[in-house]
């Protein structure tokens, strides 16, 4: 049976408990933002004593349904100051979930300075002492890791960021190569793991039972019809749109869109987007290796296979993965066009810890109120390798995030909702991303609710992208959303599942079949909802009104280019995605 | 007639308005949250181009009534994000009153950088260029501009935390000798002026034509009534418990009490605090002058005059003044028992132009995450006269106050309420000024319910400082002092009034006589109701709930020596003082 593995940082126990009967059909956000409303006070102080952290694989994580590694990690944000889910697909939740254990919560507060890691086997858990770890970059720190605890270690860890507790530390997990690269990066829970004085959860899942499958025909029933409609798909096939060129193939579309964010969002065309696209590091890297370099897993057991790593003209490595939301981040936001500099940054992010997209943003908006000039890039690089790493005031300033750096400089042009700076979609030239961003309980975060799909990709529909007549395709999306955020399925299996309807019904038949459940596709948004409703009365309760579900007032009255469109979206739209 | 001065900073004119029939029978606090209210979109950014900085008299400014050189400054605030009104006493309101001005609008966003002064006389309004003052102390400035302007001028300025947009920057006044000394400290409100561009506003009310009085024989009584009740009471009297000792005079009664809050509100009773008590500033300077040093006024005709002055060893001057929470921000709350480094501390802020409390309560803040150690008063004076002054990244981070310096650094501990830092009494200890910290719409703010009088001074009666069901106590006195704050009166008549029923009608006749009114005492309370109210609205539409009326968690957990005692007074206690 599986169970829950509750930490306390307190006293260094961990003690495994059954799992309560409400928490068996949940995963993944599901089962986070649950068990975060239940045992979490909204009102806490998120770097207190009584905040908690809390790791779920996915429904599905850790079988071989396709693409489902993936882990979520909730708590209440340093950032938003609500609550929080951040996924990632990493071996490490893989290892987790086929050692039976359904959610790791740690929680208390240490009573002196210093690092702990816990090391999780089948025989049991440890703490060891982690102080020699701290201070130090991850890139430094994941080798010895794995030398000390074996190449079938998994590792979970924060860096400087989070040691510091800056509000835009993420937590990290190695990737397939055991890179220290995939991120539950957005709000900062980082920065709760550092609160609490744990530096590395470490697991080995040698020998470990694996997950238990109530109804295996089903589940492979469903695990087929997934498998199949990812084959088949453009976007997630083999030598697919993802897989040649990963996210980052998204450049040019949402630039052509002139939704694509430029320079602080004061432009929504980028006149070094081509340079910067995922066409450009598959060519690049063509040229430099000598040949097509198709993209590679973050987990063992996807399909989609998105991942890519940038190569220098020697051929050496510059950094795995750069991201549609990275290389735009660290990109276009900042006006930066040099693909090796996006590479150089991306990887002092993974390096200290930091989530890409916050990290951009911030240094977008600390060039917007003129600490930098746009497109310096060297002074980016410096922001993050010498302030932020050596947590300087100035480091301390960037590490909390971009509303935060306005703050500290009277910058009032900060893109962000609920403290979280936007991703790579402007909201003014695509209504319906902008409504997500207002009205998702995590901040802004086109995760929450993909509406890009039918707005721009003609995935799922095709709706026209300045319409602001989008609550009820807002509201779908988010709720579908949560529920494939519970399976521990990556999203990107969306662009097929919405597409194809036997893969939806694969992905939810995977799930019945898994747990027992009398699942049928219709029951995704209903769960989805029950899921959101939890997240939106921990926000009520933690202070949030609809006075938060809005975007920055200067998004209101000044006009982007190339459409020249302001944020119109009236606000009886965004109260109406949730109603009351 | 009265003019209502509007200043547009876009295109940088000032016009006169009518005064309409709404706005006749307010001044003051009344005054500037009835406009701000009414003008201000409370969603808008704080240092952004939708917000406005008002400037009101009180209702009996300008006149011979008692006591009345008030000014209030109001707009919506960097630091809490909700309405604000701070007021502070001084020549300059009384001088704008008696050029008719019945409150200024500053309105608008400059299209390029610089510095603007404005001249107000009574032959018209011009702007000045004031790039040559940016970036000085005010010390320094403020003699040059008296040259400039002559003798006969009154100031209004900013410093360099101003220019800055720094939350903690207050709007600086000349006190009675030139000096910039007296703030409309709180709530960041210089940081809006500085949004704006605007570094002076000069008066010089030579030719003035007076303030209209419509009853002249109510309001003689009036002012006779309420005189003579300032004339007896011990704490108002000559001689008295302010003229004498200054408001400093609370430190060793609040002490005594359990109350005063020592090194970032970690203990309740401080070593040092007769050290640095209005006590000690009283017979220092007697030693050092050779004689009995009383205070004076901040402003003419105040009957109260509990303004100090602090000299060093030679007789030199330190500074004016030291107030009762200025050596305790400083002082205690820094864990510094130095009297001549708080006065030093004080001299900064009124140099820099930063809100004393706002300042020393950071000091604390970064003192308890680390950044110094308590005691440290030669770190504290490096904080303000280096960073600050210069405006480097930590400067960035300290003047924007104590809850933004505890986020740079991930520190919980944090007393203060809506974003702004707690006053010089602990709400653990004296549980009424707890309840008007959290239900204030000003954030942790003394001043607008000091129910210290009846919990600790036996002013207005005799209360139990533990008791924690005093919701009808902190509404009467937020009511009652939202009304003075509207008549231009300095809150400390309260002291007087409170016990001396004529003195109280004698403060409503005067603003009944100068307004042709026919209020009565009880008219006082419904007026106030009526103000706060509207201050409720504004923030209610900004994003506040009653989770934001609520203490910092810490207070709920952490025993306060010597009475070691939590936060204990039930929510329902602060939902009761204003309802629904």
């Amino acid at each position: 049976m599986p169970k829950i593995l509750r930490v306390n940082m307190t006293d260094r126990t961990a003690t495994y408990e059954d799992v309560p009967e409400r928490y068996k059909f949940l995963g993944g956000r599901g089962l986070t933002s649950t068990i975060v409303y239940d045992e979490v006070d909204p009102t806490c102080h998120p770097l207190g004593p009584n905040n908690k952290l809390v790791f779920a694989p996915g429904i599905v994580t850790g079988t071989n349904a396709p693409t489902s590694g993936r882990v979520s990690v909730g708590g209440k944000s340093p950032l938003t100051g609500g609550i929080k889910e951040s996924n990632a697909g990493s071996s490490w939740v893989q290892a987790v979930a086929k050692l039976g254990i359904k959610a790791i919560i740690v929680e208390g507060f240490p009573k002196e300075s210093g690092w702990w890691g816990l090391y999780i086997t089948k025989d049991g858990v440890e703490f060891f002492p982690a102080d020699e770890y701290a201070g130090r970059g991850l890139y430094e720190v994941y080798p010895q890791l794995f030398e000390r605890f074996g190449k079938k270690a998994h590792i979970c860890s924060i860096g400087v960021a989070g040691e510091m507790k800056m509000a835009m530390a993420g937590v990290c997990f190695n990737d397939n190569h055991g890179r220290p690269s995939r991120y539950s990066g957005r709000g900062g829970l980082g920065a709760v793991m550092g609160s609490k004085g744990l530096k590395f959860i470490v697991v080995d899942d040698t020998g470990a039972p694996g997950v238990e499958i109530a109804n295996p025909d089903l589940f492979n029933q469903g695990r087929k019809k997934l498998l199949e409609a990812l084959r088949q798909h453009d976007i997630t096939k083999p030598k697919g749109g993802l897989n040649t060129y990963g996210t980052a193939i998204l450049v040019n579309i949402i630039n052509e869109a002139g939704g694509y964010p430029t320079r602080n969002f004061r432009e929504g065309r980028f006149e070094g987007a081509a340079a910067t696209s995922g066409e450009a590091i598959f060519e690049n890297n063509k040229k430099r290796l000598g040949k097509e370099l198709y993209n590679h897993a973050c987990h063992p057991g996807c399909v989609i296979q998105c991942s890519n790593t940038y190569y220098d003209e020697k051929g050496n490595e510059i950094v795995s993965c750069i991201e549609y939301e990275t290389t735009w981040a660290l990109g276009a936001n900042c006006g930066i066009d040099n693909l090796e500099a996006i590479g150089k940054l991306t990887w002092l992010c993974n390096d200290l810890g930091l989530d890409t997209i916050e990290a951009g943003g911030t240094i977008a908006v600390a060039m917007d109120a003129g600490l930098l000039s746009f497109g310096d890039w060297e002074g980016a690089i410096r922001l993050l390798d010498e302030e932020v790493r050596k947590g300087t005031p100035l480091g301390h300033i960037i590490g909390n995030g971009a509303a935060f750096t306005g703050k500290a400089f009277g910058w009032y042009r900060v893109p962000g909702v609920k403290g979280q700076n936007m991703p790579a979609y402007e909201p003014r030239a695509i209504k319906g991303i902008g409504i997500t961003y207002a009205i998702s309980t995590m901040g802004a975060d086109h995760t929450s609710g993909y509406t890009i799909a039918p707005e721009i990709l003609g995935v799922g529909g095709k709706v026209d992208q300045f319409d602001v007549n989008k609550a009820e395709l807002a509201r779908n999306f988010q709720y579908t959303t949560a529920f494939i955020d519970t399976t521990g399925h990556c999203l990107f299996i969306a662009f097929a599942i919405l597409d194809i309807p036997s893969g939806f019904e694969g992905m939810v038949e995977e799930c019945a079949g898994l747990l027992g459940a009398d699942w049928t596709p219709d029951d995704a948004a209903r769960i989805g909802k029950e899921i959101i409703d939890r997240e939106l009365a921990f926000n009520r309760a933690a202070g949030f009104t609809k006075s938060d579900d809005r975007l920055p007032e200067f998004m209101k009255y000044e006009k982007l280019p190339p459409h020249n469109v302001v944020w119109d979206v009236p606000d009886e739209v965004l109260d109406a995605v949730f109603g009351e």
